[in-house]
């Protein structure tokens, strides 16, 4: 299947030819840019939620709650868990499908694991790229998962609309975190696991935390961050969560969710600019041999990593 | 003064040339890349030690406790204090000088703190340049502290020869994002606050977790990593620490060292191609203002941000 058929496939809400392309994306294949491009006219549609955190604070089960009350709403769902892999493991940490029991049989969900680390232009480009084929076939919802409690982490989440941050009553660290104002902000921040002792307490440190925090949209109304609590597990908290995530859904209407689009979207152009050209210099096979061959030209001491970028920009023989 | 001078002033150990060589390279300013590259022979000699870890952890005080064993032992210091700032915020969070206040009036010991969100490159590669300019002046051990547990900040203390991951008792995040495998790993793991309860239950766990961790030489030797409980207020434990560190430093004999340093040139080596065409097409006013312009059309699906890519890159007028 070329191109244009593989992208109309996905328009008409073909789910192997939808796979199909999330692959291609992914793998940064022939033509993936084009896929992209041919779909950009049905995005924008889906409504994106991240929801961050570190591991254990139970972000899987929180998010196959939040599908089964999306889905109970007649809502179509689809889950992008972003899979960071250790350098040193190599391995897969949410390749497992035990996860989201509940809805995997619902063909109304859609789930799909992401292991994309070594991308060029990086996870959080990618990620918004699938979310873009996604949106394009036609979800409703789409939630983004990461793994982690910090900047890179975050910078996944905010490529979505509204972002969570999921603690539990143990995530010191991610309080201090807070507190320093290391991380860029959520907009609905979950204290999960509230059966556990100190639920109350992170969930006040946090509540007092995000008070003078608040987003003016164009029109000059604000969106003010708040902090719930939940049990994933028994299900506690989630329908209220899921009716805040809708509220902020139903507050970014079209001119406030505009300003909102439009960053995203420059960003987007100027990423898809400098992975352009990064591709253009890396896929040529006779620059990153030189560089490995050169290398210990830099290591002895004969010439800077400069002058060898430099001379290895001069001599690729690049369109 | 022109580069050339900056670069010699350098080398003769001049201190404001040292501070104003810095400012150019953080600021990327016109030359910046010259400076490093005509000090490329002069960098080597120092070695270089990453500490990361939550807020509130009790770095700075540690890597003050650190530096006073360094000058005792008579080496000359330099302390890089990366500092992250809130897009929220925009403040500066490690700005204020009244950390490493016993070892601030001593002249081996320099302090620095760095703000460079934005830079092109990303903030590690400007960290790792910032360090090469320490290096060619000459100090002996070079301390880089960033803040948070996370991948970005892992990949901080990874441009360093030896890293440290700083955990106090509360740090259930940080040993969650270690059990999962997310972080990049450390050489030498440092349980901070060993007076608060919970400290040895960390440390069991830490130490539980690295056990089946090593590295392996060129020759074939391992550097096992290693687990130390210290309280850096009063001082409990940082010889010990400082010890580990020399130890690892002394591990790191030129053979084994070279294969450290040359993966380190060649990840440089490619950042550096890089950023340069990146810096290439975005000092054009000419294609940012058209950025800006023109995503509009990209807003009302006129045309995709991979059109709008494609356009800008062929109507640049760049060399």
């Amino acid at each position: 299947m070329n191109v244009a058929d593989l992208a109309d496939a996905v328009r008409q809400r073909r789910l192997p030819a939808l796979a199909r392309a999330i692959t291609v994306v992914e793998n940064q294949a022939p033509g993936f840019e084009e896929i992209l491009s041919r779909l950009h006219g049905d995005v924008g549609r889906a409504y994106r939620i991240g929801v961050t955190g570190p591991p254990g604070a139970g972000k899987s089960t929180l998010v196959d709650a939040l599908a089964g009350h999306f889905r109970a709403r007649g809502l179509t769902v689809a889950v992008v868990a972003v899979d960071p892999t250790s350098p040193m493991s190599g391995g897969a940490l949410l390749g497992d499908r035990v996860r989201m029991e509940s809805v995997a049989s619902d063909p109304g969900v859609f789930i799909r694991s992401m292991a994309t680390r070594g991308a060029v232009g990086g996870l959080a480009m990618t990620t918004l790229e699938v979310c873009d084929l996604l949106d394009a076939f036609g979800f409703d919802r789409i939630v983004v998962e990461t793994v982690g409690v910090g900047q890179s982490e975050m910078a996944v989440a905010a490529t979505t609309d509204t972002a969570l941050l999921v603690l539990v009553p143990e995530s010191g660290d991610a309080v201090q975190v807070l507190k320093a104002g290391v991380m860029e902000v959520a907009h609905i921040y979950v204290v999960n696991k509230n059966d556990r002792p100190g639920a109350s307490q992170v969930t006040a440190e946090v509540g007092e935390l995000i008070s003078i925090r608040r987003e003016i949209g164009s029109d000059g109304s604000e969106w003010m961050p708040r902090v719930l609590e939940t049990c994933a597990t028994s299900g506690d908290g989630t329908g209220a969560l899921c009716d805040a995530i809708e509220e902020r859904g139903e507050w970014l209407t079209p001119p406030r969710r505009a300003q909102v689009v439009r960053a995203r979207l420059i960003a987007h152009t100027r990423a898809v600019i400098d992975r352009s050209r990064q591709l253009e210099v890396w896929s040529n096979g006779a620059v990153r041999d030189a560089l490995d061959r050169r290398i210990n030209e830099v290591l002895q001491g004969e010439l800077s990593t400069y002058d060898l970028a430099r001379q290895l920009l001069d001599t690729r023989p690049l369109p």
